[in-house]
């Protein structure tokens, strides 16, 4: 069995509204050394097979299909095998 | 200036409804060799400040108090100066 992460984000040039709010609280409690925040989704993958190669291309599809929204979000990947 | 990456997820056995949503899609257009998903949150920051073990500390406060919720949440983080 494999352990995959996929790390999802908005592209350069997205607003990220929820970012933006969490970096205005972050300063209101004080934390003025944080200059940027932007919020993506995490996954957490256990997927059957062993062929890292594949499951990379797989997994990849699913991203473009299902997980992230190419249009507006780009998406990096990792599998453990 | 640092850059900072947090990952939270739901702490094991807290249940994951969207990811259990996704893990049924996946496997409804074919993808049968998922057999867990779970998401979780992913933030990007810059940080001011060069002192990668003070700005560890700092960020770990933030996740206690405002980025996770350290009840049902973990979160684990990672500091590049």
């Amino acid at each position: 069995m494999a352990r995959a992460r996929v790390y999802i984000t908005y592209k350069e040039g997205i607003l990220d509204p929820q970012g933006k709010t969490i970096l205005r609280a972050l300063k209101s409690l004080g934390y003025d050394e944080v200059e940027n925040l932007r919020v993506g989704k995490y996954m957490e993958l256990e997927l059957a097979g062993t062929d890292k190669e594949g499951l990379e291309k797989r997994l990849g599809e699913m991203c473009e299909k299902l997980l992230a929204n190419p249009i507006i979000e780009d998406y990096d990947l990792e599998v453990d095998v």
